[in-house]
């Protein structure tokens, strides 16, 4: 009955399996246990070359440590539930191998500085990976966008067609988008690659350690400066899953605009058969799957921010049980947004679009109402009076069932003797898009200008 | 190359494996196999007695699906994420079991309501488990209360002594919010205890169904109205999420009170060494961790709302793939709650009650300031005025560094003729606390009442 | 300099204004101003009653509490921040009509169960008013229902045409959801409906008060069993927040729906110009601007919901100031609740329905393969062989660009020898949505059929 | 009944007035009218100097502009809830004004680039206040470490005492958060500081508008360089939800810790009466409310994150009007946590810290545990098995009822000949933490260095 972990010389009764079992994080934080070999490496290394301990000593740690590294990547290590966490199990294979030296290892180190570290290394290694493959999202942003630079769609407010405008406009649109996501993963590094080893329980520890010594050996930028900061700080962690959540936002939008224009309604692109999935009952069916799931996993990524959010609420420092539930959440984020990221790329490479339906679409609407005021004000007339003829001039279609193209120049004249014939050119989606020449708008040269400016970051990246 | 899946026919090309697994739901719905195996020996005898298929049929199909049921609960079953989902699972194991013939189970059924069928299954059997594990946690709270009815601790508020209550009554609060949660998921039950199938895909069927037959067969007490509604419906799992939400939440709020308790400043209770656990640097740690993870799992299943809220946010009827997500928080939520539960209550029963530290307590402290204001206000000073003069007294008692039990009775005279010298029996803690015994007080007998009262609410439940 | 609140006493300073004015919650509370005096007038009675001051006294207050409601109504009370919240303001505009009598109103009792019993009755009073608004917007799907039993609509999955249904059975499927949200604040009303008034600041009191006195005079049916329950609970509030963001998904739903009815690409429905709004650019715009809104405004709701949650989150008994923060929130999404379903109400009962529209985009799509597949199963083809069957021939269809309708027979007797030429009647739209006469179905019988249930239920409400 | 609005032109019906109001935004958005009124003199400005509107007519809006604004800083303007929203009231208010050339200014404008202005001129404008209080807080922060070096109080993990601790060191660890905050606050500023102005509808325009030169007048350092994305992104308002909600944490674990303080258990600090309020019913009552209300509105602010991304959620472009929902919960967000942080730093400097009971508490507990455990490793006993010894040692005085410090010389030499006399030094808390003195620890030496840091780093900003 008597208590035999590793911290038990002071109690009397033991866990039973049951309540072990609700404490154990061994079953997800294991994902962690590359780095927190790593760590504990570095930790060796340090403590044979400031002598805490012998260099000897330190040495058998090290290669004992490196076996186990090697065996883990071969999937060979086997974790028991008894020695609750990564940092126990480490300890307990690494005693089997090495024998009672391994109880040196934890000198001047706590699990509560141990595993800041092992989350800071697992975080900063996928911050990186995330950012390359945002990377590669957006030159298949970039590509798409070049290729349809002349292609027309509707460009919609409200989902009401507003305003004709370049399709390769849209797609850098989203190109800026994920742009600003890795601009935040970019800084999330920095409260990230900071080393928290030697904060030790929340104090730092009385033994000579060299910090800076186990950050370079662990390739950390920077130390923190506070030991109590370094084992309470999940900083880095939240600020990972608030941009995630803003990426998923960014993606739903992009997959719920994929899976309007995939309806019968749309018909402006078709998914491949690669990512598309069919029905159990409608043999018909080929449905944007994939789209739906990433929209939908939006929810998770922001139900993951919000409960780190919960769970860091009211938190005394420094280290509470409580923190133990913060990585679940960080393991599930990173390994949504990245296989998202992978599928929107992929399906944006292999759909087709229907270039004519899209055309098509912005001739039988009135989104080419603002050229017609913007015709009579470059005339002279207020906006405001010009903006008031055209609404007038479109519910007089509606009733009668046309376009605003399809006006007679006698009935333009009336409105307005300013109205000449070159008015039916200026009402094409084509004339409409290419005009709309500003900084940053639709207009063809402002499109390959936001395309040249995108090619020279990305390759500077 | 071509698409082998069991709704291939219209597909040209089949999905890559990295993007099939992102779409597969049987590494987690599997949960759900025994229900969704029950479902389909109720749908398969249903087939049968309607003459949708032939009797020998239909014999053969639950012959089949029986053994796997057999199967499963043996182990034996092995599942495969190219299969997607438990239900294409299931099929393809029964074609394998009983030929092509397992062809026909899906006749008049789609996944649509055979997924919603499987979870108002699951989640029926799961309510009344955790309903379960709550009555025990209510009858060891009143168990607790009834052994300490007479104990006095110090009751707060803003976290500041404010008047001494019976520990009893503290306990008696906790079981009417846990109480308050077991009413919640008994209401969760009337819209989780509906059968959904029948609805087929989306809008019912042409085949001549008996859905009376088939919810008879799988126990639920109603049938859906209306076929979109059934298969869009997912508010019986939102419930249980916001019911579990304020469940953790007053679990929450009794784990940082016992953590509280245990601090080396209060030293009320003292857990068992059963539920406790140790440092791996500070050997003389006992920390209460099974407290701080219950307060911090809080987070998880908040989080578990807000992403289900978020996904069904805008969904336009009827299924969506979004709805895949639906499940694993619902699963996770299930088990969070259920255990957590269970250690509270074991938490709650194994630990030690520290009564004179709590006694003593209520004796170092103002806490009997409204005895004395009350004592004033029934002799007829106006409670406004009394408040006044006792407010001042604690001032002048706070700089001479005494409490109000302290002072003479000489300086009582001074503050009110009124004040006899049995106001130092009203100031005591017992007797401020046997006083208050208005309706529901902490008055001893209102708590013995309240006892009373749980004792026939739990024996009739 | 001395603090001159009605709770000085003990204090030697006040605060300085803008730190009062942080703490203070009378701009927002005076919300609750009517219950807050119905509440008072309630506890003054019984004061007289039970003898505890003396019924002149009572008689006074009441008056004096029944002239500042009148003032009140009138619009002439004015309240001030130095008075903190609703309660001290009360107390001191009772003062200047009184006199110091009104210091008696506050003897047994404190802000913490005053404040619960405000909050209990205005959240009375408010369920049952949604409850209203809500009867009104079923009553308005079941009357649109009834006039649509038979225009056709395309049912969708995955936002794809999936079979074609009934209008009148989508509407009766929110008919559904929104009676659900019905039945979720009936049940909401059990655990609002009890009184807190009595349990004083967190423990009862000493002086012969009368619950049930009270509790009769404010209508409440129940009357909480444990004061320090009775101070800390705000688990009704909670009900109502998760009830009402359920309540907003649904509505957010349908209002997708409509917004997507009202696109270019559907032109489905077209809004009433009283519920639509313009462009200050775009002349030929007419946005669904109040469906968005409502859209939008799930975010706001479950935000509420998210924030209360926050708050309460491992907060110890009992009262603590954080609760302050519960109202805002909840007077939030009773106004947004409340507004939304009207206009709501209002957008259906005055749009326009294109029935020709929907009808014709079911006959342009392949939403009658399931017709096809279940035609074959019936004749003995096991389902699954069925739909590999039709699978094939969309894909067949979609190459040559026609629908299964204008296949010749020929190429149906290859394909089974069991196809006849009725099967062009199958795969009408208005057949195949008549022939889903399965229980709950879209069949024009089993329509009729909900909405005939449905006008029972709202008659006998 | 024809619809007045500015946009009415194609409308034959206008909103009824409930309608209206549940559409306008002018009762909130009005918190941006300087900001409104500062980018439109920006954009009258830029028309008159292309020459897309005569120089004369560019000064005319531009003197009624900043009549107007005058007028506004003077409260004399009044707004009307049929003019919808801050944008068209001003509109309105200009007509008023300079008559029909007021209807020029909307030239080569929408009201979607025009509110993106707005609202980004607000939060570059509360950024900067933000950090300036920020910067305030942690300047509090670094003198009360400074004070204190010395101070020794009880370190906590799991809220039990685990080893003594500088005060200062703790300050400085708030310090590090607060200044991570800050940094959050500077990086959102980059992706605030760009102008959308020109952006109009959602496409640019045709007019040869000069989006530079607005830009320059508003001081913006950047321009949006797709217009889609301009009148989209709310990206910026995201990241400071987040920002605002990790702050909100912080400030509510410290919050958390001060209530705790502050209780009769501890009393280690008192806070001033300024910051403090008492109880309507028990005289001697003295709450820490600030920083309850602060700790409360976390949730607040976390509410106002959870409702942004929900609203985002899902949204095709460009603009919707969900996005009107975006605006109050940055407003309610700025105000919330600019005066939390006044708050807090004003309760931090008035409060009185009792270090006798801070220090008396480091001395009656086994928080000197380690300080064993090293003494032992550091004489060559592997730190498992000194920890095994000092754990079982912990237990025994426990039972003992004693403290290490309290152990004799015998007993410790039969648990270890290594054991000097010189442990009785060790073991007391001013040597504990003196000796802490690894990088970042909370030795004093330690504690002195990060307070230089922090000055200088302050001094730099």
């Amino acid at each position: 009955m008597k208590n035999e972990k590793l911290w038990g010389g002071r109690f009397e009764k033991s866990l039973e399996h049951w309540v072990e079992e609700f404490g154990a994080s061994i079953t997800f934080d294991q994902k962690m246990a590359e780095f927190d070999i790593k760590g504990s490496i570095a930790h060796a290394k340090m403590l044979g070359q400031t002598g805490i301990i012998d260099l000897a000593e330190s040495e058998t740690l090290v290669k004992g440590l490196e076996e186990l590294l090697t065996e883990y990547h071969d999937g060979k290590l086997v974790f028991n539930v008894t020695n609750e966490d990564i940092h126990m199990n480490m300890e307990v294979l690494l005693t089997q191998k090495v024998g009672a030296v391994a109880g040196k290892l934890h000198t001047a180190r706590s699990r509560n500085d141990q595993v800041a570290t092992d989350m800071h290394l697992y975080l900063k290694y996928h911050l990186s990976v995330v950012n390359q493959k945002l990377k590669n999202l957006r030159e298949v942003l970039v590509t798409l966008a070049n290729d349809h630079v002349e292609t027309i769609m509707p460009g919609y407010t409200h989902l009401q067609h507003a305003q004709p405008i370049s399709l390769g406009h849209y797609f850098m649109a989203y190109y800026s988008m994920f742009t600003r996501d890795s601009d935040r993963f970019t800084f999330n590094m920095i409260h990230t690659d900071i080393s928290p080893l030697g904060a030790a329980a929340l104090a730092g520890t009385t033994f000579p350690i060299n910090r800076e010594l186990t950050a370079d050996l662990m390739a950390f930028s920077d130390i923190y400066t506070n030991s109590l900061d370094a084992v309470s700080d999940r900083d880095f962690i939240l600020e990972f899953l608030s941009n995630a959540s803003i990426l998923m936002m960014h993606m739903s939008r992009m997959c719920e605009e994929l899976i309007l224009w995939c309806s019968n309604e749309c018909q402006y692109i078709s998914l491949s058969d690669t990512f598309s999935t069919g029905s159990s009952i409608m043999p018909q069916k080929k449905n944007p799957d994939m789209a739906e799931l990433i929209r939908g996993k939006t929810g998770r990524v922001y139900g993951n921010l919000m409960s780190l959010l919960t769970i860091m609420k009211s938190l005394p420092l420094s280290y509470n049980k409580d923190l133990q539930e913060d990585k679940e959440g960080m393991f599930d984020t990173v390994e949504t947004i990245s296989v998202s990221i992978d599928i929107l790329a992929g399906m944006l490479e292999t759909m087709t679009i229907n270039k004519e339906k899209m055309l098509y679409s912005t001739e039988k609407d009135f989104s080419n109402a603002t050229e017609l005021a913007d015709y009579l004000a470059s005339k002279g007339v207020p906006f405001r009076q010009a903006h008031e003829i055209v609404g007038s001039l479109v519910l007089e279609c509606t009733t009668a069932g046309c376009y605003l193209q399809d006006v007679p120049l006698t009935r333009y004249k009336e409105l307005s003797p300013l109205i000449e014939d070159n008015i039916y050119d200026v009402l094409q989606s084509q004339t409409a898009v290419k005009r709309r020449n500003s900084l940053g708008g639709t207009g063809f040269e402002q499109v390959k200008h936001q395309i040249s400016l995108a090619k020279s970051t990305l390759s500077s990246e």
